[in-house]
């Protein structure tokens, strides 16, 4: 998601949003909608996925459904909800065949099976481009939003990022797809469902990281009225450092995206890795080895 | 729908469809899917609209939204259900600028907030063609679905048909819009959400008329296991008779779409008009006036 569309994404709050008593989280204030259907939380979410802005050239199709279905679960699992079902609309062009369509569907079977997730309903028609958009409905007894993070939490992400950024960059420079560095955080990317249930328990704020770390950090603050520190010396590159120099590794940690890991405040961790601490204040900086505190920018790597 | 799509969801059926306990109305079984959260039947449902395919030329921004919303709400009343909430996708153009955004989401508000429906999520990206796929979530007590039709049943239709692709043929034909015949059925069908709510209450199957009446008739028949029969002599044509002849009529009545009416199979009428009556058998036929007997195709009219 790039800055234009966060601003369109403001202007649809603006006009659609409603007060009303079954509404909690209401439209484009999280990473899902969450209503109450008889005092239970409904969680909802959509996402869409276009092949030429959103799939690596040589995707598979049981990858593409595979990511038609992780995104959105990402999304659920940044609130903590539990999955329940799963709905689609896929616009196929002509020349895809049936053999392929049946392929995109066992994939998505495929991850919908191991988090339990039913695919209750789809519609089909054909168009220019293969488009994939997607709804996922869950509960959540307690569900976490990016606006709860406490002065004094610490900050935590559920595992390394960059590493779909980089296999991108490999494959888009000429390395074959057998050969890039991480080809499944690329390709199949694993929305960290069972974390964000067990994270939800303790956590203050939580979000998934699917544009950059950058702009969830930075969405976090904004929405928690607090300041969020990164500190560089707890920051793990290695497995960017084998490929790339210290700078580029950095970048690509901080502000690129697709890796779908989860990053949630809390005072204490039950999944991953601490990168830093809330604080009073405002924006996210990152606090380099050397003290020097640099701004952290809302930013993202462009979809390719 | 064309044939090649409802083959393609029959696909999609077979891969995904699971056996679950709080599953009630699996994938493409019907026009929404009916799942049980804590002992209440949530009605899901999705529908994507196309620019090339789905919006006749001329269209406005607010139309569009309305557009958007009336599809997916038009399932939900086919199945007798009452909308809560909506969450869409759209993909603009580079094109489109801010003002017309604001125009498509102004004329879904309008809709959403007519029938109570809160649209609490949307997610927006960019493309080469204008897309907007929507996900309606709808509670029923009782909800209907295309199966239930039983022998003895009287057919009936809630409103006129064929008025949207007549109005279509004259705009392609370089009428001027403000002077096609419904310009309304074209470009801003009403969905029939109060009437489906309250013919839910007593039918024993029902649909809504989006592809055409002879599509929705045979999936009511095929999958009821009964026959249909429509009377010529109950058929209204009136409305279309200014403009076309009689057997031109009488074929934009049965086989073209877009008016978004409901079919339903009940003992008694609460709404519309009765064309017919469910038989033993198979199939669904139209009696013309002579006696004679005319098979009733599963075929609608392409999209443009």
């Amino acid at each position: 998601m790039n800055v234009r569309e966060f601003e369109l994404i403001e202007i649809a709050r603006e006009i659609l949003s409603v007060k009303r008593d079954d509404i909690v989280v209401n439209i484009a204030e999280d990473d899902c909608a969450v209503v109450r259907i008889c005092d239970k939380n409904l969680v909802l979410t959509s996402d869409c996925l276009h092949e030429r802005a959103d799939f690596p050239k040589g995707i598979k199709p049981e990858e593409i459904g595979h990511m038609a279905l992780a995104v959105n679960l990402s999304d659920l699992a940044g609130s903590g909800a539990k999955p329940l079902f799963f709905l689609y609309t896929i616009t196929l062009t002509n020349s895809v065949d049936e053999r392929f369509f049946r392929k995109i569907l066992h994939g998505m079977r495929r991850l919908a099976d191991r988090y339990g997730v039913a695919v209750v309903g789809g519609d089909v028609d054909f168009g220019d481009e293969l488009f994939i958009s997607g709804f996922a409905v869950g509960v959540a007894d307690k569900y976490i939003t990016q606006s709860g993070a406490k002065v004094g939490d610490r900050v935590f992400i559920t595992g390394l990022l960059g590493k779909a950024q980089l296999s991108l960059e490999q494959l888009l420079s000429g390395v074959k797809r057998d050969l890039i560095a991480y080809p499944d955080s690329l390709f199949k990317p694993e929305p960290r469902v069972l974390e964000g249930m067990e994270i939800a328990e303790h956590a203050n704020a939580m979000t998934d990281i699917s544009d950059s770390l950058a702009i969830s950090l930075n969405l976090i603050a904004k929405k928690s009225h607090v300041g969020i520190e990164i500190y560089e010396e707890k920051i793990v590159l290695d497995h960017l450092l084998k490929f790339v120099d210290y700078d580029k590794a950095l970048d690509l940690f901080m502000y690129s995206g697709g890796d779908y890991e989860l990053v949630y405040t809390s005072k204490k961790m039950s999944h991953g890795f601490e990168i830093g601490k809330v604080v009073d204040g405002k924006g996210v900086w990152l606090v380099r080895k050397n003290g020097k505190r640099e701004k952290v920018k809302f930013r993202g790597y462009s979809h390719f």
